[in-house]
């Protein structure tokens, strides 16, 4: 089975946008996000349109900062102050990566955690660590349990989930949160000795690794779900760019019981569950 | 190899000792640490008094704050507030379990972070997650990896570490801090299923189950080192009580490279390494 992160994300937004009526209805509250784009990388315009967007489709308010690539970290962080105190602004997303000059831990720190809607403040890594549940939990982690929930149902009780990948924005969250679902986590990395092995017990497996074609079909157990986060642009033999997963598909497509494909898997997942995650801001705290 | 915790938490407070005198010499700052007590638990007035004598040998102030089980929440709260606000008090640990009427997660929250020496504020543990290396770090999990260390060195490269146990207090900690090690590492608990192969994977076992001998001999892979969390009471056959960890010690003894027993394991470091965060709270944010 092909697990289709299209037709997922279609179908969430579809919930969403009847959640946003009802959101206004009841409490007169739009959603509102911000979203902060400093300079002009040609990959991050991109995203930010798309989340443009669909926050529009969905009957949110959506606003798009655009900063010259020498803004100063004085000056973001008094844009982020504003937008912290500004109540119809529900939701604040700063896209990453931002220029060498700030630190981008001071930036992410500096966003109220109410609003943190990326899951990045270290407030909302902590409610998802102690699962104390009010945390805003980051958006493709969120997707990877979605897409994975998709095929095996929502009982993942018991099943072994590597995942491949330690960062704090995919693979340390979807550990904790394949925890909550009471999967037995294995967490694998760059320093993991066997990595085949350890992949081949995996029921359900998550890469995370940002290089493609890594995993290879051997790896993977006959039956397994195959959750694959890497989106790696490579040139085919015709010089062409296309984009690829961190799984080489065409053999993993032949041994795993579901996989989800790159692109159209995990990717429209993540800006699905960042509007997910603003209307929640917005319920929880309008 | 029997890993000595007394030996280690003996050398830890050595070390602290020194450091304690130095910041009183540099910036004439004493490391304070209040510990409050709610009711009369007899188990939590050992604890208490044993951190409370531990504190004072190590040259840092120490005080207790008893109160009766009937304490209310906002009194509790209104003692912390007032604990925040205190410059001399750099450390504030809240005794465990409170009374059944109180609200844990509300108390722990309204520790100020920057002394929180438990370690168990969201913000403290998010950037434990995040590693972004300013967190006050839980002391039990703290003390598993130096006693690991202890026998295994500081390097833990690419070790297979499983983890018993997934509680905020344990099991998640010690599983972040092994993964910062760049262990691969895998968490399992009540839902896992073969837990006994799994656990003859790992080169080094933490178990945080708190059940007497769940962990047999032959669950652990020759030469393993193998960490005990577990402090169970039992009755022997003569009808006395006695202190055993999780693991079946007298069969794994054969089997492991290195165990840490119980008692004079794991307890002993997990004071040692309140005292090390009270001193890094002092010396921080003093």
């Amino acid at each position: 089975m092909i697990i289709d992160g299209k037709q997922a994300a279609a179908e969430l937004r579809k919930q969403l946008s009847v959640q946003v009526d009802q959101l206004q209805q009841e409490k007169n509250i739009i959603p509102g996000l911000t979203v902060i784009l400093v300079g002009e990388d040609p990959a991050s315009e991109v995203y930010v349109r798309n989340k443009v967007r669909q926050t529009r489709e969905l009957g949110m308010n959506s606003n798009e900062i655009r900063l010259p690539a020498d803004t100063g970290e004085a000056e973001l962080l008094a844009r982020l102050e504003q937008l912290n105190r500004d109540s119809e602004v529900h939701g604040i997303l700063v896209q990453l990566p931002l220029p060498a000059h700030i630190d981008e831990a001071r930036i992410l720190a500096a966003i109220d955690p109410q609003k943190d809607v990326d899951g990045f403040h270290a407030l909302n890594s902590g409610r998802l660590f102690n699962g104390s549940g009010d945390a805003l939990v980051p958006c493709t982690p969120q997707g990877c349990v979605i897409l994975a929930k998709r095929h095996l149902g929502n009982d993942l009780n018991g099943k072994h989930a590597v995942v491949i990948g330690r960062s704090n924005i995919v693979g340390k969250p979807v550990a904790i949160l394949l925890l909550q679902e009471n999967c037995t986590v294995t967490i694998a990395h760059s320093r993991t000795e066997n990595l085949a092995g350890l992949c081949r017990q995996a029921d359900i497996l998550v890469a995370a690794v940002g290089r493609p074609h890594f995993v290879r079909g051997d790896w993977i157990k006959p039956g397994a779900t195959v959750i694959d986060v890497g989106i790696n642009r490579i040139a085919d033999a015709g010089g062409k760019s296309r984009l690829v997963g961190d799984v080489d598909y065409q053999a993993a497509v032949e041994v795993a019981g579901a996989i989800t494909p790159v692109p159209g898997g995990v990717g429209p997942m993540t800006i699905a569950c960042l509007l997910k995650n603003t209307l929640a801001a917005a319920r929880r705290y309008g």
